[in-house]
């Protein structure tokens, strides 16, 4: 390998591909990934004029990274990692404390949940439950009249072993657990099939379970003299990374609570203000607020802090959006504040994708979540962290209008 | 420097921190970011007892990260980033062939993109226009009354001068161009401050201006003998990193819509399926799936693609959930398809943030949107890329049924 | 009766009422249903110094309306009835031609049904399935940690046949087919309670099963040492008179769908447009329209027909709210247009409520849907009628466009 | 007349009808409405073999109800009509006590309303201001691309005044305020012409007035070589009777706020409750209860007195979808109670429509709100009323729950 390096002449392949005598992506092929990595880059750099310097710089294995993670790769960009903890958290998985690792480019983001960790650790750690795990695809499949349509949902319902025998028998891990809800719209079928994926994410393999399972039921319904027709392998009620009040309602991926109680006197010294303003500022903004725009996110900050764990760890991006949704609530006690977060729809994994990227699977080493049996803890971590968060903001939102308050009061 | 630097006994500070002697923030300035990053990462390595090799390899300015995007700094996360193109796009600012970097680590993501990118660029280009770009903030302020409550929001309009005096004169950038709408629930009021903030996403802008003119608010209603007390400076009006209709609606960041003629032949040719079928998959799947689901994103993976270009160019990962929403529309005419994708709400920023993070800037650099007076033209290559991730998998999907219905046939 | 009939001096007695010596709810029991009514309109003549000749007139029984529909009677309104069709309609219940009641003062609403109803039946009629039957009622229960809300939810789960006994012990038509799904936000529980009802309309019916169902469920969990707490007998989650994206979903009332195909040639003669037109007013408008709005009703003018129809047969006015929701499809295709209307949540009865009140019995006498086993035709009814009135509005919207784009060309 | 009535052999018609030799909609012409009315029904009778007793007992006019509210008319259905109050309003049109006549078939509604009205009356009255109030059309204007579009749009914004003449030209009480929002999806444009429309509901006066300035518009562009073409005069945004955010958020009809303070004391002793537990019970029900619902109404019962006083009075019954919309607070304060309705979306008049059918006018008349001048007094009214019917149920949920409470304490 070494000598072939030697003789490749970049410049010359560069001109090749600018002058369409050869496509960027057969480069892995014939030069070795590393080379090809470089090519393109070298490509770029000349068809725009610009020099680069840092998104050469990478450690991580560019083979396996163009294997599962992306195409015509050119390089990696850097994303600012930082930690919060120790977070103390009562889960049923995740005990103890952790540091949780954050990538973001927000400033501030890391500190705010940072603050929020430390005041939940104090008042004795966040208690968090899943309360709920699945992954979804839900197809189209078209009928002739509502009669059939009807009649495919009927089928569907009274033959759901068979068909989970088939799908399943596409996939190790992933485990057919209903087909509901099963929408009709017209004369079109959305059965909206839900699988256990263990500690995937799941979605490729849902997503080749339903399709055998669509060819199983096409054929037989052919046999029942019916006609029915897959349209498209995702008909949008999956749904993915889309906002939906149907994964608020349903749930998809790991469905998580956490929630933290805080004496009184807790929330007066750390958070500087009272539970009731709390509560009121919950309820104005997170509740009301939301409420009038519209809005599926009855929180004031979730996306920031799912955003930046799931960049360290290796999480798809995209469903930030779906991780986004969910509802904050807060209530002043006699005792003190209770508070907490609701996320239906997390869709994580601890294996596969992009959790097995090196900095990001040392992200997971770090919380002891990488890896096989580990998904639940993590979405344990994620809910508690979450919480810090937003704790974190509507206190710091409460005690500026306090502060405010007393500053003028002080006049 | 250097000799200082000989002298850190690692392992002794790090018992310090276990035993709560030191805080982890308190060392950039003790030892220096480039030592509190090692010494914060071998904290956590001790505490967690797991060795990390890849997360330490960073080229970045860790100083300028840790002043500007970043707390309690560890290293960095690599994304693997690879690219899409060239796509030509006919904006009113991006006029040509672009190669569009996208950092991901969803395998098939980039590949996808580049397909509609290679058909589009085929088809003579993607028409784009930026409709809409502003940033907005919306504060809770509350009054005695309803009555108050509509005071307070005449009085709002009627001072509106005044207001953009005093809001902008917190800002050179910014300008407050409208306070609309101004809602009302029960007592409390929640007028959106709409700014343009130039070429950043200026969100900390706006929120700065909009302090400023509460206060201002605050004290000229007192004058006249109404309390009004801003509760928080976001109401969830705004609506920032959430997912709600207000922002679909009025529009938010950029607002950008992308569209491409193909004629029927093209369509046959490049995507293996019919104008009429890609018109039935977008009708089925986009508009009425995303219907039934209670959805606010009518389309199939905008925020894969937002995604993956936001964390290539440094945008706030948050904002995905914003970049999700939209409208995807095909049309089969007797030419042939239009086919357009809506997206009214990135908050797109081309000067601060992670924008400047090394390689997050030399990617804007690649697409030659870095720094001012870009933002514009980097939103239409946005919307221009979305357009082709969307064109792609929509023709996929009903390829892969005709395909399908043609192997039927075969039999 | 006649005899103490006469010794009435309602001048007196209106005196009293204005004095606050009586009240106006004593009346029925005072002086027989008849009278108070009489005295309650006199007084109201009096207070607000205006004479009534019309409220007074009405033939339906008032003490029956008294004790089951209305309290503090003064007389009735009088809506305007018209009726539409004949329809022919080609239901799993409803079968041959029905001319539907429409109770309305909108102008031109009951002609336009018409119209649609004459062509619809010209082409064969419509399809109508009932695809779904339920009442639902969701109560918040309230834990005192998400620790405590999963048990419940698990206990739930667990003894769900425990508890379909309980709730059914409170009724004799009401079945409880599931409690689904099981919400959670924070500690608080929202089961939903899902219940056949028959051909009532049943939210009373189910709220005295839920309400049982509470009692026993707070009382056996306490026995396993778990305090939970009945806040609310409804938590909105059922949810009764307001939009809401769950009810699209899951279904409420009954869930129906109708539909009809026209051939090319009938859609020109008897709709002046074409196939392609419709179906472009319906994607621009009932679906994109309604899409970039944060609609949840995705048709033209659900409400107008089902609020006729409910009003002219005593169903719950209120429940319009829910009817409003829905998609419109329409495709066209080789042959011609296939149109259908999706109506998941209508709440409807053939007995009970507003159904005994006499005119709206006859409404319902005169579609053979009076009385017990007919509320699957009846919904099936007006199914088939909202399908004449979405087809003749669309077709309308799309000829007036046609017509105007030929006299264009005429010029 | 008398005697060319005699002659009228009703059998002999109402065979013709059957054999279609004459269409009912023929017979007002030939025989007068009177007649008309009563072949009509005997038809129904014939075809369906049932007797009707009571649809024919009217005292409308049924020939001003035939040009204006109905066609095919048959009779009447009588809803049964009660009144809630005295109800103490503090409005800035409506001030003072008022009895609010109520049209429904729900048993207790009134009852509900009633108790609602008389602790807001003991505690001082309910505080309502009308703070938005217009009328909303938009159509579906179609252009060749979206670089057409965004002409379009900005031609409408500088063209504003000339819009504003055109289409003021066809009504005189219809001002056209602002076209807000312009939305554009993909090449198509949606502008929403916004009226105030005074006294009347406004909607067909805003549809003949949008329709004259699409055509000035499209007459316009043409002229600048801009193909524009209006496919549908409603396309949804407007948006007319169904549940949607834009309505929420932007308000149509009228928008109304009412409020009432309940000192602790009366709210122990007349809601048997607290305000603790009041807003409890809102705050889990209406506001996080309709948020993971996925629902547009954050209340309890709107659509139930906005139903009931919009039959009452001769509303559009389909406008009950709008009004079910809005949002109710509900917050414990030192002194005890602040609770709120918001009524974005509430289209009534108190002229035109169903306002002048004889008895419903009636029901205006007795709240001295009939006829020109009166429609934000009337908005007032509904507001309170809506007030009163959300308070008696939010405090009987809270009681029953207390009372529980309480008798489980005494075991």
């Amino acid at each position: 390998m070494v000598n072939i390096d030697c003789k490749i002449n970049i410049d010359e392949i560069v001109e090749k591909i600018v002058n369409k005598e050869l496509k960027v992506y057969q480069l892995d092929k014939m030069f070795g990934e590393k080379n090809a990595v470089l090519i393109r880059r070298k490509y770029l750099e000349k068809v725009s004029n610009v020099k680069t310097n840092h998104i050469e710089n990478y450690t991580i294995d560019e083979k396996l990274a163009m294997q599962k993670n992306i195409e015509n790769m050119i390089g990696v960009v850097q994303i600012p990692l930082g930690f919060a903890g120790p977070l103390l958290v009562n889960g049923a998985f995740a005990k103890g404390e952790f540091n949780v690792p954050l990538a973001t480019t927000e400033g501030a983001l890391v500190a705010s949940v940072n603050r929020g960790c430390s005041i939940i650790t104090k008042c004795g750690g966040a208690t968090v439950r899943v309360i709920d795990d699945k992954m979804t695809r839900a197809p189209i499949i078209k009928t002739n009249s509502v009669v059939d349509a009807l009649k495919l949902k009927e089928w569907i319902l009274e033959n759901f072993l068979k068909i989970k025998e088939v799908s399943e028998s596409t996939t190790r891990h992933g485990k057919l657990i209903s087909i509901s809800p099963i929408l009709i719209v017209g004369r079109n079928v959305y059965p909206r099939f839900t699988f256990k994926t263990g500690d995937a994410m799941g979605m490729n393999m849902v997503t080749i379970a339903t399709e055998k399972a669509c060819l199983f039921i096409e054929s037989e319904l052919k046999k029942e003299g019916i006609d029915v027709d897959t349209i498209a392998l995702s008909g949008n009620v999956c749904i993915d990374k889309k906002p939906a009040a149907i994964n608020l309602i349903e749930g998809r991926g790991k469905s998580v609570i956490a929630e933290v109680f805080l004496k009184e006197e807790y929330v007066n010294k750390y958070l500087k203000t009272t539970s009731k303003a709390i509560e009121q500022v919950n309820t104005y903004k997170n509740l009301i607020g939301s409420a009038i725009s519209g809005s599926l996110g009855f929180n004031a900050q979730y996306a920031n802090i799912v955003g930046a764990i799931f960049l360290a760890t290796g999480q798809d991006e995209a469903h930030v959006v779906e991780g986004s949704m969910g509802i904050t609530t807060a209530e002043c006690t006699k005792e003190g504040l209770y508070f907490s977060v609701t996320l239906p729809d997390l869709p994580i994994a601890t294996i596969g994708g992009g959790t097995r990227v090196e900095p990001q699977n040392e992200c997971l080493e770090l919380l002891e979540c990488a890896g096989t049996g580990k998904s639940e803890k993590f979405a344990e971590i994620v809910g508690a962290s979450v919480l810090a968060g937003e704790l974190s903001l509507i206190g710091a939102l409460s005690a500026g209008h306090l502060a405010k308050a007393h500053s003028e009061l002080g006049r």
